[in-house]
């Protein structure tokens, strides 16, 4: 019997257990549901930095050392940008900028972002589905001790240095899910939350309408694989975030977080589980590509363990 | 006495011109108003084909063996741009791309041409004024047989491989001349047409009713360089051009089609002087910085010695 795998994903973390997934089942049964809440216009630029990151990790062009961009990039159009006195905060490669300025065309053309993200993942023989969470403009803004900030300004260009009251996804109450997403939640026999940041990453698909229902009614279960370990996030601004908006660093916090949406949730081996919620461990941490596979096959099994509901 | 220079330019050519006066006298008394009939809208970018070559030109920056583009420059933009399957008929390189984004950027806020262009070469220390002749869109189309294409289309794409019947200049009639264009042809002590070809990127400059009318109106002399040495254009689709046209390829077709406008030809040491008009000689060739600033120098003395009308 073939199964069929949806995953709701941000960039990094959640683009290895994406990949790990790519190693250990057929191709066409994934789905990965990426955040758009962190799109942003730079430079009259359409960029859409963790549908990019799941591209470029798919289809093995992902800078591992850097956790962001391409391999073998190179930087010349940033080094004339600066000669034009521009604003340089965000770093666009050479190679990068080809799908942002691809993209930005096509969008400009009436095209939409899950026909130019198919066609992409096509074009790099990604096998596969990779959608958007919507075609419609969800964004993600940080209401901080420094003010308002769109959610770059705030992860690249002041470093996650503000202190976060709120989190806010504007336009998320009119937004649709884009087309095939909530299709795809139903027609899964397991749904995985990657290891992405819960606030930042996977709360703005879970705030669009139609996804946030789709996931309270369907009868796969959910698993979600913590982005915590050892009481530390992996990458990024999770822990210091989640004591900012006044949360433990810890697996009940996250458990908390996802109550009533999750079956079960996914921890290291190293940490003490949770209680109020069915929970299984392997090595979460995801250095190597078997690593990714080892804990894409766990977050499965360990699903398919929780049966439907 | 500091004498004003105003030149009527396009690419290649006439920017090595501009860089010859440049040596020989101050930059702030040299106005070049460039040719923009060869812009165009590619992958959603606003491309200036010839204001480009004069800003790379006068800033140090062009590709001197390319004869186009820049020096130093990297293609991986381009190369990921074939692996996204994108057209790639028209080379963008990594640090040229810097100035289509700026430029695509602003234009999209509001800005115009001509601000966009004194930004950048105020940003590249560039001391002439450099305009585009309209911040309106006049773009040059040619009809040939094998169809009507736009300027791009024929020189980059078709390498001016279709026969040309006729140049059209779509835009033109309503096009007002930049801001600063009218002043300064009328500031001017002598007028250049520079060595670029009179069909596609002068024609287009003369096609702009006001800048028409001010070169009939103004008393300084005119003056053209001729792009026709031996009978040959130095570069590009000249000689072919004309031959579609109809015309030798000579001085004679050059003094003819600028009849009426100018007050003086300077054409190269070997070639004869046609009649009927006023004609200087020098080697016209400008393969080093040093020809480039004598034949300046042999334009604007030929020009000053004719006086005013």
């Amino acid at each position: 019997m073939t199964r069929r795998v949806a995953v709701l994903t941000g960039g990094v973390g959640g683009a290895k257990l994406v990949h790990g997934l790519l190693q250990i089942m057929p191709a066409e049964n994934i789905t990965a549901i990426v955040n758009t809440g962190d799109d942003f216009q730079h430079l009259g630029l359409h960029i859409s930095p963790d549908i990019d990151t799941v591209l470029y990790t798919l289809s093995g062009k992902a800078n591992r050392v850097q956790g962001w961009g391409r391999e073998d990039e190179s930087w010349n159009f940033m080094e004339a940008l600066r000669e034009l006195g521009d604003e340089d905060w965000f770093a666009l490669g050479d190679r990068d900028l080809a799908l942002h300025v691809v993209r930005s065309y096509r969008l400009a053309q009436g095209d939409s972002l899950t026909a130019i993200t198919r066609d992409c993942s096509m074009a790099w023989g990604i096998g596969a589905i990779i959608l958007p969470m919507s075609d419609n403009r969800v964004a993600t803004f940080l209401d901080t001790d420094e003010g308002l900030l769109e959610f770059q300004r705030y992860f690249v260009e002041s470093r996650c240095a503000p202190i976060v009251k709120q989190v806010i996804f504007r336009g998320s109450e009119n937004a649709k899910a884009a087309p095939g997403v909530v299709d795809a939640l139903y027609a899964a026999d397991i749904v995985l939350l990657a290891p992405s940041n819960p606030y930042l990453s996977i709360d703005p698909l879970l705030s669009v309408p139609e996804i946030n229902t789709a996931l309270h009614s369907l009868r796969a279960p959910v698993v979600s694989v913590s982005p915590i370990i050892g009481g530390r996030a992996v990458k990024g601004p999770t822990a210091k975030l989640m004591k900012e908006l006044g949360k433990d660093v810890d697996n009940s916090s996250i458990a908390a977080h996802y109550a009533g949406l999750i079956n079960g949730l996914l921890i290291d081996s190293g940490d003490e589980a949770p209680s109020g919620i069915q929970v299984a461990k392997t090595d979460t941490l995801m250095r190597s590509h078997f690593d990714r596979a080892r804990v894409a096959e766990a977050a499965c099994d360990f699903a398919y363990s929780l049966g439907t509901k």
